[in-house]
């Protein structure tokens, strides 16, 4: 018996201390050991550990085929975890404590006013360094006047990133979320194929 | 001692079976529990689980922009196992058994001559459907003909993709690879910036 209990107790420490990494269906309210921190006065810490999380998709809306003033002139790179992801996947909303990041990466080395390249594979739009970090965190108490999500900004900037970050105003991010995509959690699941596959 | 003996092996039993991910640094040989696998006739088996991978990096060379004959008109989109990134990372070299999962992703709802769209986060490229599968393994035995790395498709069309496919001969594939890359061991790293970051 009291061996059993060992293997038992044995058992729960290795699940935990190599990092779970839950099958889909399963519905926790939290990927295990992850979720948004704050300091003390409130600003959000900079998520550690996301290029290991899931990506769901990637964009490009490069300045030069916007006046040379695009609103993001990066690729986005978003991630999720796989707990959250698996409930969104299910249910249509993402579960409490949900963090999404998406991560700036520069247009690399433009050659064309569009701003694309010439490279091997052909012309078009490569990633360079990385330029950035934007967060957003589900929470219907914290950020009930957003449309339950917090906004944050962490620089768009080359690495480092800043450590913490304050609420983006609602007119800087939330309001276009919520005019555009009120119906699917203020998430645009149309650019993100991952999103909308079952596994 | 017998009770020690068992916590051992249910810490071995709970690693294996909930899935290692190793911490960056580690150097291990390969990824526990992954790795290439074939038919008894030599065909790669489709890759499994590679959206919970590492994403190192996406591009688009679009229709649009290639006369309307791209090589490769959709987004691209690459994942490697943490483990074997590890390695890459330290050494600039992927272990034996290392396997790259490019998918493919059309273009969403093209709408000018380029293959851009008008979206809220202004014009550019976003990612419709998924499109295809191309992999490659890294095998110095099996491939010492193409450079250490064999390369197969699974087909560049919506899902489902191929079950299993042949090997891709030099032409089609790793000669390009070969003449472009073969100092970075076959891999294009100035497009892939997780593949160049520290963690």
């Amino acid at each position: 018996m009291a061996q059993k209990k060992s293997i038992i107790t044995a058992l729960l420490i290795a699940a935990t201390g190599v990092g779970i990494y839950l099958a889909a269906g399963t519905t926790p309210v939290r990927a295990a050991g992850s979720g948004p921190a704050y300091t003390s006065d409130g600003k959000l810490l900079q998520p550690k550990g996301y290029r290991n999380w899931v990506f769901i998709g990637s964009m490009v809306t490069p300045n030069g085929l916007n006046n040379g003033n695009a609103g993001f002139p990066e690729f986005h790179n978003v991630y999720v975890e796989q707990a959250n992801l698996a409930v969104y996947r299910k249910t249509g909303v993402f579960p409490e404590g949900t963090v999404l990041v998406k991560e700036l990466t520069l247009v690399r080395e433009p050659s064309h006013p569009d701003g694309s390249a010439d490279e091997a594979s052909g012309r078009g739009f490569f990633e360079g360094e990385f330029g950035g970090m934007d967060v957003t965190v589900k929470d219907s108490k914290r950020f009930s006047k957003t449309g339950n999500w917090g906004f944050f900004n962490f620089g768009h900037h080359p690495l480092p990133y800043a450590t913490s970050s304050v609420e983006s105003s609602k007119d800087e991010c939330a309001g276009c979320h919520i005019a555009g995509a009120s119906k699917t959690d203020l998430t645009w699941v149309q650019f993100y194929p991952v999103l909308r596959a079952k596994n």
